[in-house]
């Protein structure tokens, strides 16, 4: 992953089989940021996302395995449990232009992915809320 | 609805059950804010979404109760007959990660809704345009 | 096409019928824009958008003639080839509330397009990737 600092940001260009959720993470471990939120744009090969069932307080989960342009990945950067967490929801469309989108799991970049970030002087904490079954922002 | 004031805005956190557009305006009013943007993700179980049609000048809306994922909530705060008005864009997916989408009209919370604010120095204002049948940017 | 001078960038209001990419494009030649990100909202009649093929290393694209709410256009302002160049995702939906999306091509406003432009202070540039067939952010 390529990085721009910016003097709002940054600008984040993942390279192609990169992991997001992993890469990101663990360059919000590296520079320190624990409040933030971010925008951006690409392609993936691959992505799992899911929907969360306030029943059984778990993510259903679907994955893609194919060509898809990334109309939006967007969300917060918090701290969770002492560490960064990224919280992302993504869209995605086929080769018919059809979109699909959930809370992002894991994707995979096939061309690149372009993500602008602005990081908080402040800390935003999560916390567990055990009646719904999710990290909330406290 | 709990608020976190940072920099260079706010971040909003929308509780369970609570309707976004009557919540957000009101928000809006208390803190004198007449221009600004948003962006943001969560969940809802309603939302009535709406289609401008351009011969009838009306909004043809649909309604979705289910479990929907917010993967985009965003738009523009401005001022519309001397008070703030929130225009709203959503995009939603169902269990199949289907997204549906449009001008939103109202939604409920369920689980959380987290968006960010960033509110200008300055004014934006709307005026009408009756040979569009909107109120525009002015 | 409107411009409204903000602290930290521009609110650009499309007029009825004008081509976003050209329109958009010209703004950032006049205001020596070679940085920055955008995000907005509003309607089209008419868009054609694209899907990267990475094998053929071309877009597929697909066009709509129809009544469309734009649920999100959003991406970067970069400098390519020595001129400011919009790379720009959007989804937009039809009377059903269905979306379509992916890689920006071209568009015409129906009754309004409103986006948010943040310019950088500094120039983000894109590079030729002939191994990938686009010119990424280097």
């Amino acid at each position: 992953m390529k990085v721009k600092k910016i003097d709002s940001g940054f600008i984040l260009v993942f390279e192609p089989q990169e992991k997001v959720i992993e890469t990101f993470t663990k360059f919000c471990e590296e520079n320190n940021i624990n409040g933030g939120i971010f925008n951006g744009i690409g392609a993936f090969d691959y992505v799992k996302i899911g929907h969360f069932n306030t029943t059984t307080k778990r993510y259903m989960e679907h994955e893609f395995r194919e060509s898809l342009e990334v109309l939006s990945v967007k969300g917060n950067i918090t701290e969770k449990e002492g560490k960064p967490f990224i919280h992302m929801h993504a869209m995605v469309s086929d080769t018919n232009m059809r979109v699909y989108g959930g809370h992002l799991v894991e994707a995979n970049v096939s061309v690149t992915l372009e993500v602008y970030v602005r990081k908080f002087e402040e800390k935003i904490s999560r916390k567990y809320y055990d009646e719904i079954g999710l990290y909330l922002i406290d």
